[in-house]
């Protein structure tokens, strides 16, 4: 299977936010910000590998900003790293104010996918190449967050989590 | 303001699998899992309250079993920590076999919420007091959680995480 | 087949008041509650006879409060008396105060439901054994009702509803 | 006020039968179906009298057809019978068979609901003057159900239901 | 195959205009209308061949009033004119005011169905044969709407379009 | 105000089919199409105008290509022409195969909307400057497509619509 770029799978999902999305101060409930990330990522990840594939877990996210009733919201998603059988997808969240056209970064959040044939069973994807420098920092930046998730799922014990100790010395991780 | 227990906010949302829910294989979408928990978790949060509560921000979520159209899936909710503002909500997700009524674990979460007033600043919220081992034990554990979450979100440098340096030591964290 | 209690059947469904079910006066619509409560009492006669169930009947249901965008609803359904093929389950609905957190009653309703199998061919269930005086109470009362069931759908002479003739008689009968 | 007929709020909701209102045999959900019916319903209300209107209770309703997905559905509502402020509706259920296109009667509901203003108080509405043989029978017997309806929520004793008597001695009773 | 007239396909779908379905302003989305016009017209064109029917294009449609939220809204779509597979459907859209009953047209469109059979091969129809005066003028005028969707879609060359060239002297076409 | 670039308004909606969106062949409804294209084009149309927009019309749109549940749609619109206070938005519709990723054109539709006020009144709006060769050629075509829709509305006699007679002379004409 030939390598692809995150390019390659990049996905744009622009839209409005519905009065049936919304809470009691008529902003996006945090959840359904959740579901229309994973519908972007997991098309993003069906981009990559070209199978079904299903969510196999999210990262930590945080919600910063209220989106209102009648924002557009886009959701832009693209594979940040490829293993075996599963992708890290990276997810970006742009508001827009109606009168200005003001984009502002509303959330980023991280989904992993599992590719799996028509049974179920995971299948092998095609690896990811990353081209800009924000490719290349997300991409490297992988192993550490997949041994935090081995971590905090008690599936890898925190002595064999080398990257993840970069965590306690740089800064700019997430 | 009292102090309140886990009992006083638990929120149990059963349901059952909708076929506008299901991916491509038949089974649950993660995205709309995450809506459901976001739901019973912000009445959880407005239980322990009683102000409007919006979603701070989800901890990592693995999802680790299938959930076929039909399904009866259970969400259990509670307030597992209280700080000045805002809580810590444990989410526990079950479904059940139709034909031998088995219950089985599908997932953990936790999200964080922040109490508001009709303007969306935050508010005082009452203290949680633990009752049960697993409350407790919950309880002990957002501490360091939230550590995370401020390392995460750049918010605090790993030096000062005291109690998140216990994951390096403790195997059972989350 | 072994009984049942009605605990064993027992469903709370939690949730929210969306806008996409509310009215031109903001309150939950008749109708939408009447789908939430056969959502919740189909999962209560799945949990009794661990079979496919379909609604058979709605008994006469009444709207005493109305329900306003944002209340939070919880709808428990038990099962309250099992026949042949069929049971009879008995619905609470409550509605809590977001401020005090005061609960109050909103509804009641009683809706029959048959076990099926795949091809949709009536199968048997389990007995039911009512434990608490309310659940004795429901349980007495299902025979009465089901004989004002029969009689309204002219399936039985009222001459033979010997039961419902104590409706006439009792002032506590639904 | 001047009277009307209940031409004069015949409703007809047709519409088809969605993937998302249907249950695990692929059959409209009972729910579902009294939800249309309280719209239609609503509606013809609403045309009766030219005020919102609210529903105030649904009377016994039996499904005895399962309607398949991609049925062609037909909820036909009409005033039966206008009191001082509240209103019967009654509706009629049709399915109809795709390739050959006879019509069934799939179900027979009665809803009442109760006209009110911007504020929610009862206002007072026309009066209804039926026309055919049919709307004649639901205008007479209107009254023996709502001796029924105030029985059976304990507003009236059985003695003074001199009406309801009627239905231990008639068998087309509904 | 019989012929058949509009009658026998004419169908009428009332309903509310919900909070899920209305813009900034508070009024029915454009694309909610063509969507339930679309509904309708596609059980009409059922009516009519007794076929499964895909929607095969839409014709000019015009939103020359808002529609309120809360407002009803009535759709009736009839088979204007019928070819060898196909259908061209003719739907009224009207509006009611909830306080003085004034019916008032809001849209007229046109949407044209090819009858398919379960594999999805164009399959036969029955002609049309048209009664009232609206019903010929609307049969009449469908060979020249015909003609301006080949040429539309560059099927036909302009100069074979000689129903259509009736559009630059007549005036009351559609 | 300045002149905008439909590049400054381009937006792209890439979503998956989803089960409650799909006929009896499984595919997409036509309807359903249709909603998302307005959702889309209106989002397109607010960001050239920086206003509320309403949908005016909707031009002749036909449905070549069957959309199977599951596809990934991408609906791409933007701004073609602007004129006093409406704009009209030329929309492209493409599938993409799950397993080679080939994307394939399945629609075009262009829709007219009109920038409005809070109290609904029509407002000026930016004039429109293409770019590429197939913007240049969009915004050509747009002075005869409204010709088209005036006397198609009546509003414009055949006689005054010079820029449409050239459609009965060139043949790419849409």
């Amino acid at each position: 299977m030939e390598a692809k770029t995150p390019a390659a799978s990049r996905t744009t999902m622009t839209d409005l936010v519905l009065p049936s999305e919304t809470n009691a101060l008529q902003n996006l409930f945090g959840g359904e910000l959740l579901a229309r990330m994973d519908r972007a990522a997991s098309i993003a990840a069906g981009r990559h590998s070209r199978r079904i594939t299903v969510t196999a877990s999210v990262n930590h996210v945080a919600f910063n900003l209220a989106i209102p009733l009648g924002s557009v919201v886009t959701v832009e998603a693209a594979v940040s790293r490829a293993y075996n059988t599963s992708m890290e997808v990276y997810i970006d969240v742009w508001i827009e104010d109606r009168y200005n056209g003001k984009r502002t970064k509303a959330n980023e959040a991280i989904y992993t996918f599992v590719a799996v044939d028509e049974t179920g069973t995971p299948t092998e994807v095609p690896e990811l190449t990353p081209e800009t420098p924000l490719e290349i920092t997300r991409f490297e930046g992988a192993l550490r967050r997949k041994q935090l998730s081995l971590v905090l799922a008690g599936k890898m014990t925190p002595d064999n989590a080398t990257e993840l100790k970069a965590l306690f010395t740089k800064q700019d991780a997430k």
